[in-house]
This record gives C-alpha cells, sequence and structure tokens, in this order.
C-alpha cells in the first residue's frame, strides 16, 4: 500500500477480483445498475458494483438468486460484488418497522408483505447471494438524533455485528465481512464505536450514518475524524458517499471505498458532471452545440455524440438519454478515482484534489 | 438481383450505404431507436433505420439537425436513414389538423404551435435531414373511408408527388425520392393509383394505406395483389409493416423494405420473438428459467442474460430491461430477413418460409 499523507493507494483482493483503491462503486440496487448493462461497466473499468439486499430480497428473492447461481450469474457480472445489509432500507424505505434486539421485522414497501431482517438472515442472504463484501447488520439513527440514542443504538449494532461475524463464519466465512462503525456526528460516539467494531477484527470496516443530511463541510469534518479510527491495515468504506468532492475530499482522509448513486441517479435528470463541473444538458445553450459533454473524457458518449444531441434526447424523454448519461457520469467518477489513484503513487494527492476541486469550480463553458 | 417466385433478393445504393433486401428497418422516430444506441444498431447489422419528419419538425427542428451537419451525424449513424414525409401522422397525431389542395396546416400535438406542411415543405426538411430516402408527401385515409374518398385523396396524393419531385430535384436530387401509393383495399384504386405513381418514375415506389387496422390475411391479400403493380425494377417499400409473419409473406408477394415499432415497443411491453413464438417474459414460469430468450439467438441479450433475469428487470421496472429486449426483438427481426434473403439466393424462399411460420406457431417451450 503506498500512502500519501492520510491517502492511502491500496488493493483489495477478493472472490472475484481485485479492487484497486481508493474505487468508487457503482449502485446496482435490484441487480441492475441502472439503464446500465455489464458491457457498459467493462468498458468503463468498474472492478465492483453494490447490490442491495433490502431490495433483492423483497425481488426477486435471495432464493432464485441462489439458484440461478448467485448474483454475478444472475446480473452476468463476474467481477466484485458489495451488498449492504438492508439494515438502512430498513428505515429509510420500509413501512410499519419494528426493531428490537432480534432484529427488524417490517412490511415490504411493494406489496405489504410481512418481512425479517435480522443480524443472521441479513448474513445468510449475502451469503446466498454470493458477495464478495458483507455489510453487518445495523442501526443507522438520523444524525439528528439526541446523543444517548446514538449511544444505545451504536452498542446494539455492536451486539448485531458480532452476531454477523458468529453467522458468516458457520457459514463458511466466504469473502469478506466488513463491520460499520455509527455514531452520527458524536466525535465521542465514533471513538468509542471504532474500537468496538475494530476489536472484532474484521476484514474490512465502514463508516456508517455520514451523508444523510448534514451540510458537507461537516460530513468532511466527522469523516476526517472518524477515517483514522478505523483500523489502518484494513480497508475503509465510507458508505453512500458522495460527490466528486466528497470523494476527492474524504480519499485525502483516508477512506479506500465509496457508494452513491449520485451518477446514475443526476444522470437521470440530466446532470452531468465534467471536468469543469456539472453541466445541465436541458439548458436551452446546449441546442446547437456540437461539443461533447466534457471535452477530456473518453467514454461512449463523448467520444459519439454531441450536448446538442444529448439536450435533445433529454428533452424528448428518450431512453437513450438515460443510458448515455448514465456512461458518461459513472465514467467520469471511475477515471477521477483512477487519476486519484495515480496522484496518490505519486505523492501528489493533495495538489491533484486541490487543481480538481478548482477545475470543478470554474463551471463548463 | 435474384428472383424466386414474387420474392426479390436486391440490393439499393445510396449516399449512406448499400441495403439489401428484402430489409427490415428499426424506426428511431425522434433521431433514436428507442433504448438503442448506434453501437447496438452497428452490432445487429442493421442497414438503415427510419426517421421521422413530423417528430424532427417539431423537435429539434429540421435547422438544428441542419446545422448539426445533418441527421446522421446528429444521432451519430453513418449508415442509411429513410425519412417518412410527416403525412402520417398528421393525420394520427396533429391536432386541429385542415388538409386542403396546399397542404396541411395543423396544430403540434407537443406544444400546440401552429404548423404547416406541404409537398415542398416536407422534401425541403427531408433535404436539411439528409435523407436517402425520402418519402413523398401523402394523405393516408382511414381504410374504412368508401371509395369516392379514396379515389379523390390518392388523386391528390398523386398531384403532391409531382410537386414532391419537382421540388427534390429543383434541391439536387440528392438521395433517392420514393412516392406512396394508396387506395385502401380497392383494388381498381390500388392499379389506378399504381400506374399514376409508377409514370412519375421516382427512384422507388411504397405501399401506404396498409396495416392500419385492418385484419391481417385482408392485408397480405391486399399486398399479393398490389405489390407486382410497382415498377418490377425499382425498390418496393411496405410502409408501417410488421409482424414476423407479415415480413415473410409479403417478401414472398415481392416487398423488399419494411418498417415497424413492433420490435421496438413490444420489447418495451416485455414481448419477446423467438423462432419458437413470442414470448411474455412477464410470466412466473420464466422466475427461474435459466434459458436465453432465444436459444437460437445470438445477440448480446440473448448470449449474456436468462430468462430469469429478463424477467425480474421487466418486473423491477428497470430500465436496462427496455434496452436488452429491444436488442433482441430487433436482432430477431433482422436475423429473420438476413435468412429470408440467403433462402432467396437458394430459391427455398417458400420453405424456408413455410418453415419459419410452422415454428412460430408452436410456441415457444
Amino acid at each position: 500500500m503506498h500512502r500519501d499523507g492520510a491517502a492511502r493507494r491500496g488493493k483489495i483482493f477478493l472472490p472475484h477480483g481485485e479492487i484497486d483503491t481508493p474505487q468508487f462503486m457503482p449502485v446496482g440496487t435490484a441487480a441492475s445498475v441502472k439503464a446500465i448493462a455489464p458491457d457498459d461497466l467493462y468498458k468503463m473499468d468498474a472492478q465492483v458494483v453494490l447490490g442491495n439486499t433490502y431490495h433483492l430480497l423483497l425481488r426477486p428473492g435471495p432464493e432464485v438468486i441462489a439458484q440461478m447461481g448467485g448474483l454475478h450469474r444472475f446480473m452476468s457480472w463476474d467481477r466484485c460484488i458489495l451488498t449492504d445489509s438492508g439494515g438502512f432500507q430498513v428505515y429509510s424505505l420500509a413501512e410499519k418497522r419494528k426493531i428490537s434486539e432480534e432484529g427488524a421485522v417490517f412490511q415490504s414497501h411493494l406489496d405489504g408483505s410481512r418481512q425479517e431482517l435480522t443480524p443472521e438472515r441479513a448474513t445468510q442472504i449475502q451469503v446466498q447471494l454470493d458477495s464478495d463484501i458483507l455489510m453487518a447488520f445495523d442501526e443507522c439513527p438520523p444524525s439528528e438524533s439526541p446523543h444517548v440514542y446514538h449511544q444505545h443504538s451504536l452498542e446494539r449494532t455492536t451486539r448485531w455485528a458480532v452476531r454477523c461475524k458468529a453467522e458468516w463464519e458457520r457459514l463458511g466465512g466466504k469473502g469478506a465481512l466488513f463491520g460499520i462503525v455509527q455514531g452520527g456526528l458524536y466525535k465521542d460516539l465514533r471513538e468509542a464505536h471504532s474500537a468496538q467494531i475494530a476489536a472484532l477484527d474484521l476484514p474490512g470496516n465502514a463508516l456508517g450514518g455520514f451523508s444523510v443530511g448534514e451540510e458537507p463541510e461537516r460530513m468532511w469534518e466527522g469523516v476526517e475524524h472518524a477515517a483514522p479510527l478505523l483500523p489502518a491495515d484494513k480497508p475503509r468504506y465510507l458508505m453512500g458517499v458522495g460527490t466528486p468532492e466528497d470523494l476527492l475530499r474524504c480519499s485525502l482522509a483516508g477512506i479506500d471505498l465509496f457508494d452513491c448513486v449520485l451518477p446514475t441517479r443526476t444522470a437521470r435528470n440530466g446532470l452531468l458532471f465534467t471536468k469543469r463541473g456539472r453541466l445541465q444538458i436541458k439548458a436551452a445553450r446546449y441546442a446547437r452545440d456540437q461539443r461533447p459533454a466534457d471535452e477530456e473524457c473518453s467514454c461512449y458518449t463523448c467520444r459519439t455524440f454531441s450536448r446538442a444531441y444529448l439536450r435533445h434526447l433529454f428533452a424528448a424523454r428518450e431512453l437513450l438519454s438515460f443510458r448515455l448519461n448514465s456512461i458518461h457520469n459513472l465514467t467520469f467518477f471511475l477515471e477521477l478515482m483512477r487519476a486519484l489513484r495515480e496522484a496518490i503513487e505519486g505523492g501528489e494527492a493533495k495538489a491533484f484534489a486541490d487543481r480538481m476541486l478548482a477545475s470543478f469550480a470554474a463551471g463548463p463553458d
């Protein structure tokens, strides 16, 4: 592993391949990165995608996926997959949820069916999916919850992590189980919980409960404090983050893995990330603009189509718009991380990040 | 040109390439074959796509496309493009239309703006789009209209075709202007109108007004009668047709070109065409089906994904479903025509068609 300040340039070895870090993971919630097929993902050199246990539990169900040979074969993706534990979606999507020491009982947001997720069940499902990185089942309280609520919650999250580890080992210990540190923006709680989770000696660790509504500056500060608390010799994953600015700043703070729906979700809304900041493709000024979305980008979209055409597709609500915009945004995120890894290797991480942040702020032509 | 009975195996030479006939043309209404990018079209060896003058007139406008270098450059498709004249959509989509000898005045179905299409304007737009095959501006009456209505209408369509030809020649005569024969299911009118349109000696001719609601058997019978009335030494295009059964039967009747939204529209509704008939991918029996949609198909979708996965994508309303299903259906239509061309070359067109029709009727496993 190369180090450059707190930033780290590493490699994670997993059943379905290697991950160069820092790395961004496209989100494939329901066994599909929205509007994007594996052929596109291979071309942009994605190394790992994320699947959501909550969504796959409800549809098509882990038994179906297991019978089809696991999530990789089901979605025809032969590189790495990280699955979350479903915990976060139980809090954000499910209806009539009840949390107890045992786990969570809730109603499916799709059909109202009664569902249960416990540390054991969440682990079993991720084993059925054949994940490369499995996440411990945790509770993610709203960041504005009081200190005492966070404290009780993360103590339970630790007890749940112990149960996840036991179940994962019982089932063969394939892949890498990551623990999750919570604690919101309370530094004392982050410190206490990091120690508890680190003591479990899991293959990797994650920060949960960031980027859940707080200002970016507070998040960056929280991550700068919390990242070094995680074991230095294991991968560190910042869950659900973030913008290009977040990725740069938090990589400098020592984070190795990121995931976020941002590049694909904004793509579907016509927002394109470029080296010179964000571009709203629906803007009238692009109607006759022959240039690619990002003149420095080598993705299929930028090599092939003009801003004028992308604007037309978006205005006409053409389905192709979703794929082309998503290819570009994902390529942008992955390429940003590739360049950052190179900068870390060269000992120029901070200079690279400063240059990119200034460039983003300049705004598109 | 090879002949096998009435069936013809030909080649059309156009500014942007050659078209092997009989050929199916994917429909790219608004400068995009829905959910499909040019990379997919090249892989399935599409030779020509259709653009809709009516839609492109309203959005983004022919001036924008001309300024971007024409429709090929705008949509990054360097093979052939056929554009219709907009006539059919004026009747089927536009609001408050008024038809006169001069042409059609109507309101845009998008924003209510006042628009005008005349034979001259429709031709000018298609020249601005840089089409390889331009269609004459015609009136397409409902097939159930009385004989006398059809008769007056097609006499005007002939006068409009004369004006289209004059305008096309005035603008340089690039590409190939096709005349359109109307007449509904009235054989005497088809005969009279074919003679009028043939007399214009245009580079190609089309049959309009079929597959507008009549039973397939009546359409096939009408085309069997009408196709041989068109000049034998020029391409014959059957507009807006059709199903795989239609393509086989009407190719046997001497048709060279087809277009239809059917493969892409049904794909978006989860209907997949296979050598063993139609497959409704949402059916519960495919939930754990490891087989490809069509075991004899070599498209990306069938080489890569199971019925179980395609069913899941459709059920979860994943955007990828539209692309994968469309790739398969278009490949199926294009491959059917390729095999038919081979059969015509071998003098086995009828036997091939009979075999395929029997296979379609067998139904999927």
